[in-house]
């Protein structure tokens, strides 16, 4: 860690005081991005994925062109389902599709588990190659699905509305959808590990999906296996970010969870989060996303607000409260990332 | 209201004493049910809207059928956008599309100021239908979108995942989005008014998608157009019941609203809210709607855990804490309103 010339990102995620607040986006790696386009048309979403070369030059663009602190490791959560044996389409337009979603003990038993130094093994290809391009100029993320957000595709098949088929699971066959979450949880344990032991400096949990769940059911089902995760996940000093979107009711227990930062929506507001877990785990995030529709006026006077929300002193990552969306002009990620760089000074004086 | 048979969803609102919870489910007259289909093999979506016969057959079909304790007449939300000039298509399959969203000034300038009892007055006369078949055996609630709600669907023209265009009006161009919600605001307390003084003996506002806002957002073109329309709503003693799906952070301000009752979806936790604003409101709400895929145990012990967590006395009125899907067996919905009024009676002694 040491050895990082810009290590912002990790000192805020221990709480350790930083000369600025550090900035990185979700999904930074992105169709924004016209070189990131460049690339993609020259290979189809999977093919990036599963070709160290292209995931690698893609994870770094952000840090070369919007100068973010962290770069995020190029790949797509369900990567994991794919490497169990589920047939994976990027359907343009209508994203990601499962051609045969698991409903049945039946096709559960087809599920094999992974072992990811042999079948995520370009995963793990890709973080060194990228940690060597990086050359120490910025922490590398690694990231994966909970395992509820990944149950979630499987079993629906692909985005979804109102999660019937899943919950149809969960109400009915309970049994069934904890043993997927079992078997769920060791592999992505597994492959965090194993992005660790290939160079990664942090790690993130996604649970985009918690928030679609009662406060009962989250526990149930989402929760208990992302605490599990963290205490399996083998790491010596790299931090781990839990992001739940829409998981207001549940901050409490993600801070409990083991993780060092939660990330926030834009719907929570920081400075009360703040006040509540805020001396116990550091915070990501949270501007609403579409503010980068605005002018630049706009988004300076935004940044100033999470900013100011959250306050004086370490322990706070600056993010958008979900990824940056597709057709945002690059000039307005430059701006807020420079906007938080420079507003950002006077709250660690 | 002392002329209905059964005035227990009305004395909830007003957190009167009452012998047992009162419980209707939102979009209880719908494809669910056999009988709606029926119907609605007959006439297309909007047909059956503006044909008040059509209407108020299945506005009355769910207290007969499921026996619910209030109707809620059946239209929709998008009929003022329609009635102001815009082209509304329901699409088998897609939903709801405005053929030309509005995002410009020019396209803002051509809707005209609706007067409901000329351009909605086929709402009218459903409700004046409806009442007189429900011969006073059940109380019937009228609706409207929140302006803001409504403005959503009409920039973006149809249902959307990050509701990126109205989100660019309001950063871009936030005197126009202003302009448009107040004429919102206008028009749907003028409707609202007239379906008081044609026969409901409530209303509830939808703000299905306020959620989707920051906070201070949600207050700057949601909320404050909410309390407008309630301000100016001509009552007598009719009950206003505020929806606001996914804003858990805005409560003490939707208690303070002038609301009567305020609707809770299923990720609160309606103990705590009670605490927090059940002294100034009733609450309403908030099974999760998946849970009626589950079996009829399952949906009583979930029942019993609503019920419990709001704990005794008056001031709840039980429902979904959204509405009820279109693949739900009847029977579930039958088992769910059969648990309610059993198993509340002893939370009223």
């Amino acid at each position: 860690m040491s050895k990082l010339q810009n290590d912002l990102f990790l000192r805020a995620c221990k709480r350790q005081p930083v000369e600025r607040t550090p900035i990185w986006i979700m999904r930074q790696a992105g169709r924004y991005l016209p070189e990131y386009r460049d690339v993609r048309a020259k290979a189809d979403f999977l093919t990036m994925c599963k070709t160290p070369e292209l995931a690698s030059e893609v994870t770094v663009q952000p840090i070369d062109i919007i100068g973010t602190d962290a770069a995020i490791i190029f790949s797509d959560i369900l990567v994991i389902p794919e490497a169990m044996g589920m047939e994976l389409i990027m359907h343009e337009g209508k994203g990601p599709i499962f051609t045969s979603p698991i409903r049945s003990e039946q096709a559960a038993n087809l599920l094999k588990e992974i072992d990811p130094f042999l079948d995520l093994s370009y995963v793990l290809d890709a973080v060194v190659m990228t940690k060597r391009a990086l050359n120490n100029r910025v922490p590398l993320i690694g990231f994966s699905g909970s395992p509820w957000t990944l149950l979630a595709y499987m079993v629906e098949g692909k985005g979804s509305k109102n999660f019937s088929e899943v919950k149809k699971l969960i109400y009915n066959n309970p049994r069934l959808a904890h043993s997927l979450l079992d078997m769920l949880a060791d592999s992505i344990a597994l492959y965090l590990s194993a992005k660790i032991e290939a160079g990664v400096n942090a790690v993130q949990i996604f649970d985009t999906w918690g928030g679609i769940l009662s406060q009962e059911d989250f526990n149930e089902f989402s929760l208990q296996y992302m605490v599990r995760i963290i205490e399996q996940i083998k790491r010596k000093d790299e931090p781990i970010i839990v992001y739940a979107k829409g998981v207001h009711y549940g901050l409490d227990k993600l801070a409990a969870s083991g993780a060092d930062v939660v990330g926030l929506d834009w719907t929570m507001n920081l400075g009360s989060v703040r006040n509540q877990i805020g001396g116990k785990v550091a915070l990501q995030g949270n501007m609403d996303p579409t503010v980068l529709y605005g002018t630049h006026e706009k988004i300076k006077s935004e940044v100033e607000k999470v900013l100011s929300s959250y306050g004086k002193g370490s322990g706070h990552i600056f993010n958008l409260g979900h990824g940056i969306l597709p057709d945002v002009d690059p000039e307005n990620a430059k701006a807020l990332v420079r906007f938080v760089k420079e507003e950002s000074v006077k709250y660690h004086i």
